[in-house]
């Protein structure tokens, strides 16, 4: 038989490894599908506003590196990251008060590709890895593929609560969290609360993963320092571009200690070699030229304005038993209903009068609060924002 | 202490995952470090030549989806990937005799990060999985962190040699081969035995993953249709655009049944959600725009070219009891030492005339054959490809 069938035929039998069970879809997703249609007001998306985006510099960049250098931009490069960006970054990082050399930098192809390397890295079936609770959901996914036991650090308004770290910080590999304007509950953690974390980290001897996508996101002042900048000898930093260029390019970078980074760098190479030379060298071209100081004024602008109108229809619209963080930076606010209220029913009914939110269990690695809720307010225009809360308030209250 | 400390420390106690050690730099690999300074003639790498990159063609595009959909080509897409580039991808790879529906396509960050995918969803600690003797060490790297057991398939000049599955096949997860002009011996496997190797995975129920990047560098005529045109049903297979469009680009695609891809989407999304937009939209401009059709012809003839000079020089340099590969595609010749000879102290030698080149040895999951090596000839002038063979030749030797 040396001519091939014609057509496809239906799949054999699919022996998935058994990690592939952490990964499932979810009923809250399919509900979520639904709601993509363009008549929804959806409060569900994590996605940047598209108006942010740098285009016409993006432009020119990418037209500039093809124009004078096509064959490099073009041609297989470091794994590290090109050594140009690698350079602007811990200059970047440094001045922000993380003292970060070059080679203490990896580029990556978003920041969830971090995430994935460092739980290829790090996490052992079993290995004890402390998550806020609520935390960042593209984390417990990448985190869950390799099988790690959860410790849950609680959280109150101030974000982690460093004391609980001496109860579960002994014998964990690593704790991850997000300091600054957090996915999903938009808090931050202050300066004093970072220090008593690096602290119990010396102490426990665990390390810290900072995943930090929206720092920069800041309304009225920058956040403090890194926690590199209290514990370098221990903190892997996670950082996007997503947020302050565009998510469509794909890129993002860890700085850490260097044996981290090397290490790293080593599980970059079997998983996908590098990220793309040419994105590398238009973001080296955008920021040489200044952009984000020109930039980021009017993205901060925008998003403090839009979290100043879902707050205030937030005031105007919940009724009583409905609690709301109250972000000064970022692009998550993060609602607590009355207790025995399921947010996942909510939806239902919200979802059938158009408007979308994420329902905030998925957040939790275990013991969810079911009567959360995860509103994301920077894509939809100021009217709508203020429509979608009123009848978010509505059937809250059962109207 | 709410100040930070100003400057980095050595780094903390790593406790890498035992996986991490199937990820180790090798001497070799530091060796060829050596090796990429400016006046050696390196047939060590596995890069395409630049000089066929169509960046004019890659430019106008870019320009073009950045002027034209500047905001969609930066914002978050699917997962799956975009959807005209599977479209069109599909309707490909039917013309090319394989059936393919959109939906049974996934869009990856190059052809590596394929590999790590399939690992992930297949690959479970000590599962009995299939390699070619030699293969490509990419897939090994890949795979390795995942903890397979490899079983070693025998080769001859033809390639693969199917006989062998009836052996090693019952009771195997997937069989991992590269038909067409395998990276590292340049040998292509038959109609014939495609046939008897799909035959073969039906009767003992394992999996094919079929690694393809070079099949569109033939020289004179067309390689036989790909696995999936045998075995639709227990085919995945994995394409590249690095070396029919270029490398930097980071950008590929997989194929196989709907079942087996949304497994590889659900763990794409854990991984790094998403291939960059704008690259996945700058490809099907080029790729509708005919570029392929305009472009690959000249890459061909180059390579073609290229491998003449090599087969001749290796005819007229290589000492008695030294055998090689013709290929007749792709970027690779494959030697054969006298027996007893270890590649890697011919490189040592070598290298201090001014001569790189792979030794075999790294391609083998296990009972590596040390008097092989892998030569590379598509980044190398013609004249120092000739000069390159004659002293490798004179080395071999022992002159």
């Amino acid at each position: 038989m040396t001519t091939p069938e014609p057509a496809s035929a239906p799949s054999a039998t699919l022996r998935p490894a058994r990690r592939t069970a952490a990964v499932t879809s979810s009923a809250v997703r399919e509900i979520l599908k639904l709601t993509q249609m363009p008549d929804v007001i959806s409060l569900a998306g994590g996605l940047p506003a598209p108006e942010s985006f740098p285009v016409d510099a993006l432009r020119e960049a990418f037209d500039h590196v093809l124009a004078t250098a096509g064959t490099k931009a073009l041609q297989y490069s470091l794994t590290e990251g090109e050594p140009g960006l690698r350079a602007w970054i811990a200059e970047r990082e440094t001045k922000a008060g993380a003292p970060t050399k070059p080679e203490e930098v990896l580029v990556v192809a978003s920041s969830q590709q971090g995430l994935d390397l460092i739980a290829k890295a790090f996490v052992e079936p079993e290995s004890p890895t402390i998550v806020e609770s609520p935390t960042y959901l593209g984390a417990l996914q990448a985190f869950s593929v390799f099988g790690p036991t959860y410790r849950l650090l609680p959280t109150d308004e101030g974000g982690a609560i460093p004391e609980a770290l001496d109860d579960i910080g002994p014998g964990a590999s690593f704790m991850y969290l997000t300091p600054n304007f957090q996915n999903p509950t938009g808090r931050l953690i202050s300066a004093e609360r970072r220090a008593q974390i690096a602290d119990a980290a010396r102490r426990h001897d665990f390390w810290i993963v900072e995943d930090d996508p929206y720092g920069e996101l800041w309304y009225e002042s920058a956040p403090p320092p890194s926690l590199r900048a209290w514990a370098p000898e221990r903190t892997i930093r996670l950082c996007s571009f997503s947020k302050v260029l565009a998510p469509g390019l794909r890129l993002g970078y860890i700085t850490g200690p260097s044996e981290a980074i090397q290490l790293l760098v080593r599980l970059k190479q079997a998983t996908d070699l590098q990220t793309a030379t040419l994105t590398q060298l238009a973001a080296v071209r955008v920021f040489e030229g200044g952009l984000l100081e020109r930039h980021l004024p009017a993205v901060r602008a925008r998003y403090a304005s839009a979290a100043r109108v879902i707050l205030d229809a937030l005031a105007t619209s919940m009724p009583e038993g409905v609690t709301w963080t109250r972000p000064v930076g970022g692009m998550f606010v993060w609602a607590t209903l009355p207790e025995g209220m399921d947010a996942a029913e909510i939806l239902v009914r919200s979802a059938a009068r158009k408007v979308a939110f994420v329902p905030g269990a998925a957040f939790y690695a275990a013991d969810p609060a079911r009567n959360t809720a995860r509103m994301s307010f920077v894509t939809v225009p100021e009217a709508k924002l203020r429509e979608g809360v009123a009848i978010l308030g509505d059937v809250i209250a059962g109207r």
